[in-house]
């Protein structure tokens, strides 16, 4: 850390004084995931019988097909939770929200603001998420008649969305602008899911999480302006992308709806083949060049969990550069939460978050993005949850 | 400016060096839009006969009924653009930030990050706009075969996004974090109107600005930490909202999409008792106060312009308290563009944006949210439209 170069600047250092996780509480088995692609797959052959077509080919019936054994082995998940009908990502966020209020010392009145990370967003346009949660958790818009000053944003970037709001919070509270802000990363990830297509079908899951970041002294802090490193390449931005329901492709018909193209798809194997060997090599290696730190610095890793398997070539390549720090992740008990799968891995392995560990947060996937955070532990960090 | 409490901290200021507009050529008169509504109502009534209902009461036709003379005369609106089919908001952000790139001396690889604000992104969930618009002006994700660093971030705040995204750039930008950012205010609103209710059929309009933010020393910085204000209130989320299509509450059939529930709705009579007040008196004033300012400071105001007759309320209000600048606004040419309403005003009044000038940027809305920036013109600013 004293190699670290001063060419940004901070009045404050910034620590995460408690994350809160919460799951829905139902429970979805990869057999059940199996059951639902085969109950899709013989739907779209009856339709194709009743307009005169012929069953689905080998290679289309490929799309429907895993199993238990296959997510085990390809994806390493084995199960996922789905939020309720009704349940939206606003709900899951005020869920971990609400919980962090009543059970730690931080007071509603003493939140400044609120950064909410989500890729499903409870409404389109608007009302913002974070407007909505200010209202959830009780902070008043009014003190003794006059506005309140606070601080709201939705922001996303797809699966990288979690550590890109870390850094506009780390921003907001290292030059002093707020002292205590709510770092949300929530998604209800079960709406986006292509039930026709096993890419996504076979990872997404919902949860929501909040991180209390608050100022310290520089001297105490956690992060630096050096630590944050973030990579783009829009030109593969149709890796991970929803064909319609934006303002690109509008939903246009019912069959826009009926054959989920307003949800998530995935080229798996081109992510696989562009992410692990940039993750695992030249993107954590610039992250940790530019804070001046090296890979065997590092005690704690948490990458973003959208497959456990591709994470596992990951960590290999650190390996192999030195790294031997502890990977903390979900045991693919929650499937891939997107915004909040970092947090959440982080809340589910409280007794690894001791003082003085040096972590890698390396958070990746549409876009394509990269965004990786270097820090320390300088604090006890108080952990929730609710799952 | 000397008075600034210095509460704050930054390592450079922040100019903004040239702004950008783009707004597609279709016009679309208010004539148009009354006609529109008509058909929509018929249709409606047709619907109703079929289904052996009786036709739409007096009460039901009237969020129908509309005309040329009403929309100037409540609205202050003439006409505004619709995007062509295809395009999306990508599109009009790409032509804004094309035409600068090929009109000033910014260079592709010298942009180190894009803050892309839209309500009305053109893919849910994933890829973000902002990195499909590092591709589109031809910034390489890879320099000699390593990553290049770059910033992405997509944030929406509903109707306050643009100025929320300029605090963002301007953290990035003080902090020292980066030196050239872009900053889009870029909506398509066309597609999220509800065509059987004339409350966002007769204002929004579709926009594309790009802001390019560099940095200065901090004696010729625009802005201020203590420049920004902002406020929110989520009790009032349900004002300006989309009942239908988040996460809160997915599309689940065709009538859904063909009803437009998952367009926008608005409550305007809420809003104008909420917002005129707020904004006209005691947002404003404390915006003004936390910078060290005064109303008869301010030579340029420049309000999100939703509705022109309501900005006058506003306006009349701050010129009680001393306020004797010019209004800058679209005239009601363009239509409520939301993200790009205000960097699409001070482009359609370059001559105003003289060397000198202190302003004010007030975006508020949905959510209910206010987003203020104070700030003073210290150089030269490029102004590029194709309008």
């Amino acid at each position: 850390m004293e190699n670290e170069p001063d060419t940004a600047m901070r009045r404050y250092g910034m620590r995460i004084a408690a994350i809160s996780a919460y799951a829905p509480r139902n429970r979805i088995s990869n057999r059940r995931i199996a059951a639902r692609l085969r109950f899709e797959r013989m739907r779209v052959n009856a339709d194709r019988r009743r307009h005169g077509l012929g069953p689905l080919q080998t290679k289309e019936k490929k799309v429907y097909a895993t199993s238990d054994r296959w997510i085990q082995r390809f994806i390493g998940f084995k199960e996922r939770r789905f939020a309720a009908e009704g349940e939206g990502t606003i709900d899951l966020a005020a869920r971990a929200a609400l919980l962090l209020l009543n059970e730690t010392d931080l007071k509603a009145s003493a939140v400044d603001g609120i950064v909410f990370g989500s890729v499903t967003p409870s409404y389109l346009s608007s009302p913002p998420d974070s407007a909505l949660l200010q209202d959830r958790l009780g902070i008043l818009p009014f003190d003794g008649g006059q506005p309140r000053e606070f601080y709201c944003i939705d922001s996303s970037l797809a699966c990288s969305t979690w550590v890109a709001c870390l850094r506009q919070a780390y921003l907001l509270i290292s030059s002093g602008a707020v002292r205590n802000l709510l770092v949300i990363g929530a998604d209800k990830m079960s709406d986006a899911i292509n039930w026709q297509d096993r890419a996504f079908a076979t990872v997404l899951g919902d949860a929501g999480t909040v991180a209390w970041c608050t100022a310290v002294p520089v001297e105490e802090d956690w992060f630096g302006p050096e630590q944050f490193w973030s990579w783009a390449s829009g030109r593969d931005g149709d890796i991970i992308s929803t064909p319609v329901g934006g303002s690109k492709s509008p939903i246009h018909s019912l069959s826009d709806v009926t054959d989920y193209r307003n949800r998530l798809t995935m080229d798996g194997a081109m992510v696989k083949e562009l992410i692990v060997p940039l993750v695992g090599g030249p993107a954590a290696k610039a992250a940790l060049r530019k804070a001046g730190w090296t890979m065997d610095m590092l005690d704690l890793a948490a990458l973003h969990e959208a497959n456990l398997v591709l994470n596992q070539s990951i960590v290999e390549q650190w390996s192999g550069s030195g790294f031997h720090g502890k990977v903390l992740d979900a045991g693919g008990m929650f499937g891939n939460t997107t915004t909040a799968s970092i947090p959440l891995a982080l809340a589910l392995n409280a007794d690894a978050l001791n003082v003085g560990s040096r972590f890698i947060w390396a958070a990746f996937g549409g876009g394509l993005t990269v965004s990786i955070v270097l820090g320390q532990i300088r604090h006890d960090v108080r952990v929730l949850t609710a799952v």
